[in-house]
């Protein structure tokens, strides 16, 4: 693997960053948010959709798909890219979070990682090398090493445990890959702690991957704890490689991240609360179920190009949503997906203009954060995982 | 309203005709299948999808949008066609079958029937009046009688005084419609009774309606007395005016009813067998849950051209549908939906061609009917309803 190709860094405006990462399913402008389809599909929408969208990378997820349909069954139907029908870039992760958060049950030894299927109770054994090769056989771009997650709240020795063994696992997972047109990243642990972020960095960046992503961060954490973390360890990161932090997707933190040094982000969030009738607009979070839009006859965001707004009312919208019908779902996910991807791009073109500090500034003063009811539900379902 | 432009009969093939119903919003050939948007939307469907497939005209049900989001506020909005964002043509069910099927009490007299709202209970009372009124200010192009429904089953006595009171119905809608660009349907009543079936007939064309409805049939009965019952009718309705089989809407009952006469169908059955993983194709329908399909790389119809069989394999629809993925839901409907809108085509064509009956034996030869489970399940739901 040539790293040097995988990623250009072409503007930095303080600490944010505007860059090119190459796959072999094109060139991805940085920083770039990709949309979540888990099991091989972004909730309600079609590939075609994304793409029009303007989203060029996407995730899916190795435990998912390795459960259901099966790796073999992917690959023999061409891998994943032929499968679900989409021409752009994948990134996969290892299935390292999905084991520790779905499964019910999960024996970790420095093998790898037991763990029954949250589908139909099966028992399954992972390990670093196994992680690359699914990966490998998956197809994706972008794929990651397999590692130990700890959970918030969790003691330091405890972290530092699985730091370490996510540090051996890291360069076993190095070591097995084979494919040359596949990018592995690394992924940074160390909870709350700065000393063992850093240690962290430090152990990783001396691998020398090609990609580092931040993992075990917006994990039910007050936000004045992940935002210093983010900035001192995209500090001890290589510059010259993308950095990606992993499950981190709100409107207010993409600006954050970037802010921070932050490349690439992916997030469930975004999709999840628009099923869920939280639609994003310039001002903040609205909830499309509330009585006041229910006579309203002007899209729900007047300024936005999306599908959704160009041609229904937020009074049909709050209609499909009451009546329970399934095109809702389908037409806020697509209008929050189209809302990340003007963000991204307002947000690359401040970069490339350096004026990104003004856009931050004026967009973090304009965006109401609300009450990230979902971080919290995650956080429980995070901890209920933890057996 | 000039009912001669409202149908123009182009072309017969024994009792199949081929014709064009003139409405506000565009010429619909005919024969036509309509496809269900009972709340003001086809459901996982946008407008432009259904348009995509070849629609020029859909269903909406009075019953579902006066209780929700209530008729006042869709005129408010523009009136239907804005309010969902659906520019062909719209045909509104008056709701007397909603009302006895769906409402947990109704109770009737000459008057009109008194009903309790099956979202939340609230009482409601609708006359023929309102029922004409609340359509007109919905707006669509063609809307629809209030006529009280029998259940499958029930005594001659009590079907023959149902069905002249839709009789004495149908003139008060007829006397209290405004409006000039909807054209009011009639719907034939008369249950299982040929004799009633007649009498029906023969009163309600009288009237001299610009269309004429069946409705009460397909509700349980074999098929081999709905097939006479609707040959007998047709042969009593005026040539020149357009025929509508209401609920019917199978593949196979749309080449039967074709066959009988009949112009307009529509039918929430393709789309709701759809959700449940069962797709249409030349052969029959097939199950795409089935385990058989897991595997195979090929679309599930290659004949079909819908988006679905033109992008994904079987293999990939059979992995959205185990994992309960939404795209699951509106691929399949957009698959079964372009079938029909196929097959309707093709129906025409043979028509036009003078070879529908050499078509519909061919058709019916090939097509495996299956033991249509919804009816009985649409049955059971009906009879529910009749307390």
């Amino acid at each position: 693997m040539n790293t040097q190709k995988h990623f250009t860094l072409l503007k930095t405006c303080d600490n944010a960053r505007a860059g090119e990462l190459n796959t072999p399913h094109g060139k991805i402008p940085t920083p770039v948010f990709m949309p979540v389809g888990s099991q091989a599909t972004v909730k309600t929408l079609t590939p075609e959709d994304v793409k029009s969208l303007g989203f060029n990378m996407i995730l899916t997820n190795t435990y998912h798909l390795y459960l259901r349909p099966g790796v073999d069954v992917v690959k023999k139907l061409g891998g994943l890219h032929d499968f679900m029908g989409w021409g752009g870039a994948i990134l996969t992760d290892s299935g390292g979070y999905q084991v520790f958060s779905l499964s019910p049950l999960c024996k970790i030894t420095d093998e790898g990682v037991k763990f029954r299927s949250h589908i139909d109770g099966s028992e399954h054994f992972l390990t670093p090398e196994l992680a690359v090769k699914y990966q490998e056989a998956l197809g994706a771009d972008v794929i990651m090493v397999l590692d130990e997650c700890s959970a918030y709240g969790d003691a330091k020795e405890k972290i530092q445990k699985a730091m370490d063994r996510t540090h051996r696992w890291a360069k076993r997972c190095l070591k097995s890959h084979k494919t040359k047109n596949q990018a592995l990243y690394a992924i940074v642990q160390g909870g709350m702690f700065p000393d063992l972020r850093k240690a962290s960095a430090e152990y990783l960046t001396q691998l020398d991957f090609p990609g580092y992503a931040i993992g075990g961060l917006s994990v039910g954490e007050p936000k004045d704890v992940t935002f210093p973390l983010i900035e001192q360890t995209t500090a001890l990161l290589p510059p010259a490689k993308p950095r990606y932090l992993m499950g981190v997707g709100a409107p207010e933190d993409l600006v954050e991240g970037v802010a921070r040094g932050i490349d690439m982000f992916d997030c469930a969030l975004p999709t999840r609360v628009a099923r869920n009738g939280a639609l994003y607009t310039r001002q903040g979070r609205v909830n499309i179920r509330r009585a006041i839009y229910s006579k309203i006859d002007k899209p729900i965001d007047p300024s936005c190009d999306c599908y959704t707004c160009r041609t229904f009312s937020a009074a049909y919208l709050n209609h499909l949503f009451r009546a329970e019908e399934l095109l809702a779902l389908r037409l806020a996910t697509n209008h929050n997906l189209r809302f990340l991807n003007n963000l991204m791009k307002d947000i690359r073109s401040a970069i490339m203009d350096g004026t990104f500090d003004r856009f931050a500034k004026s967009f973090l003063k304009t965006y109401q954060t609300t009450n990230e009811q979902t971080r919290v539900a995650q956080k429980g379902k995070w901890l209920k995982g933890r057996k």
